[in-house]
């Protein structure tokens, strides 16, 4: 693919030879002198500068560079570019041989399911969603369509719910749902439980980390982000727009408003209105923490010298 | 079924209309206008007004709520009233045809294991034990009766146990077993490894949620219950009837007493005594941590006003 | 074996009768009275007054103990024992005839193939590595020899990434690969995801324990161990001889030089330089770190005394 018309799918301005050949898209590091590669910031430049890739795509021109493509929305660039060079195959009906399937679970077509899937009684999965290797739906799970579940997902497991009974636990028998809605992607080793009475719901675009832990009656609302290995649990509501960062906690019962954000490592104890930026343990506004913190900082470091 | 029929089998106190029919049980949100639901606590009122549920399990009389089955132990009676409406099918042999069972693995008869479920040398599995889809007893594994491993657990893998030659790992082979009690309940994708020399023990009536680490050489007593992503280090010990919040990590070689509470998050780097509580890390006794965190908001206070 | 021959394999001092036949390895707890067990520190002297072993490896003579084989390093001389009662078998080709492999990966002579394992498209495996049942490498996974992947394992999976477009989240394809070294081993349940453009690197001798999560473009260097349930973000590069206590997280695109130690449960979230020993949330020299606990401390001491 020539470089010029590297430029124009998208939607970049030329600067350079656009006669070049591109073979194929890389990293800075892994380039060679038949590739494209990208440098999204500027503090990239000295890598860009050792580089052995022929163009570069960047978001601004930069001077000591020999061909760019020069466009606005690096991260969106950079997919539609790989896309461009290595086009995904497209969805086709596919369901390896080795995956074990309720007879009378629902699966629209196409659809892909890989290798020792399990998908049990009850459930159902809609059109163009892929659910990869050893994923398993075990009862009453509901997936909507485009969705992605990556390998080792557990979808539908009875929640942690128990009574005690003379010092003994005694399980909550469960009957609920798990409900994924169109256009989810979870990561790999994820579990969400299924609702006990209710559901446990993920709304449409929901994007969601590895080893990521949904307990039994949760909710969480459209095109929420959440990081790899955090735990909500059961009854949790998490809004829409919704970025909650790696490892963090959630205490049952609670709500976190549309539009918050829960920094890294957080342990929710308590609910949050709309638009929150939360961040500690009890997670509290992370202004409220920032100042704490600089009033212990400063408290310490006079302290430290008096002595 | 009818009110009257469900009132006497929770031995509860019929409020209204005894004839009416109850086709299912159903969260508040979900149910309809066949159904029965649940109000536990009184604060769910305004949702029990919104509900479309021709009656209501309470734990006292409520005044709006037309028919009511009045009991005296929420969460139990809303596990018997699931199993009432909803009966668990008795566990019957069934090991289903993708499952990969050593010959000289011992079954007892009835067991339920799931599709792509792997049972490796030295295992013993007890009667009315159900394993789940995907789930590994790697080797030398130990299952007592009546336990619940969720879909896709592992137990059995050599622990992290390594010591250091000329700047390398050089792994220590493990010959000890995993041994699980009775009645132990296990979450999805959560790792039990066997012990090195001895075994890791999982004492009868243990509950865990998904996803947590339990090292080589560990013991969990009793009834203790373990929430999601806790990480619990090698050879541990933790008492009985112990319960343990999610996220919590423990150090190597150290005790918890019976009957003590870890909470959420906490990191144990030493040993405490029975009926402990723990917050925090490192993990101090929580009443002093709440003096500590009083004491400490109260500095900064009285800072930020002197500013 | 005669207690002799074992003290000579072992390069050890023989204290007490050489000529006892020992059947077996076991933990101070378990041995019988036909056994060699373990006392490595001094401390455990009381457990093993009331072992029924016949005969103990030690790292110095103690009084009370008849027979013992006195060592200079216990715990590779723990791992020799075992190997000398147990001998690991020599990893032969054994490829499980339920475990599903592309035709085009490539897979040296001997590996140790579990069942239910998947080896997707553009994967390669060395020789004399083991493969641990239902562990899955998704896709141009790469891996070297003499490797260890426990149970359940997940290579190769897309990582987390995305660009938003009108509120939505759009997934940036990955065509990166994840590259393993030789003589690595990954815990149970563990997950790497492959590179976005770049490759996802664990180089010769990682040791990585459960539930761990590693994100696309991640480096992790020579002989590096990283314990369970730590998260590590995007493009993180750790050195080499780096050691990660659990549950420690670290934000993306930062690097940890080599030799460095970081503590359990920390939050990483920016670089540090070779040799550096951090903790805390945000991690900070673990002196540091000290110095304020202790300051704090002393501060809140005094303010509750003048109360």
């Amino acid at each position: 693919m020539k470089l010029a018309d590297i430029a124009q799918s998208l939607n970049g301005e030329l600067i350079g030879d656009g006669t070049i050949e591109i073979a194929n898209i890389a990293s800075l590091e892994n380039a060679t002198t038949t590739d494209i590669s990208l440098i999204l910031e500027r503090k990239f430049i000295g890598l860009a500068a050792q580089s052995k890739a022929i163009a570069f795509i960047t978001t601004a021109p930069m001077d000591d560079l020999p061909n760019q493509v020069v466009v606005s929305n690096g991260r969106k660039v950079m997919a539609q570019c790989i896309e461009l060079l290595h086009p995904t195959e497209p969805i086709t009906q596919a369901i390896h041989s080795s995956a074990v399937i309720h007879p009378e679970a629902q699966i629209a077509n196409p659809v892909m399911i890989g290798p020792n899937v399990v998908v049990g009684k009850g459930c159902s999965i809609g059109r163009d969603t892929v659910i990869h290797a050893n994923t398993v739906l075990v009862e009453n799970v509901v997936i909507g369509e485009r969705c992605v579940l990556h390998t080792g997902v557990k979808l539908g497991a009875d929640g942690f719910g128990y009574y005690e009974e003379e010092g003994k636990w005694k399980h909550v028998p469960h009957i609920g749902r798990v409900v994924i809605g169109n256009d989810v992607e979870i990561g790999a080793n994820s579990c969400i439980d299924r609702g006990c009475l209710g559901d446990t719901v993920i709304e449409d675009g929901v994007i969601m980390d590895n080893l990521v832990h949904v307990a039994h009656n949760c909710r969480i609302g459209t095109n929420s982000a959440i990081a790899g290995l955090t735990a909500i649990s059961g009854s949790v509501t998490i809004g829409s727009n919704v970025q909650v960062g790696g490892q963090a906690g959630f205490s049952n019962h609670l709500k976190v408003g549309d539009g918050s954000i829960v920094m890294a490592k957080s342990g929710v104890t308590k609910s949050f209105p709309p638009n929150s930026i939360v961040s500690g343990f009890p997670a509290r506004p992370h202004a409220e923490q920032q100042r704490k913190e600089a009033a212990l900082r400063q408290m310490i470091r006079k302290k430290t010298k008096a002595q």
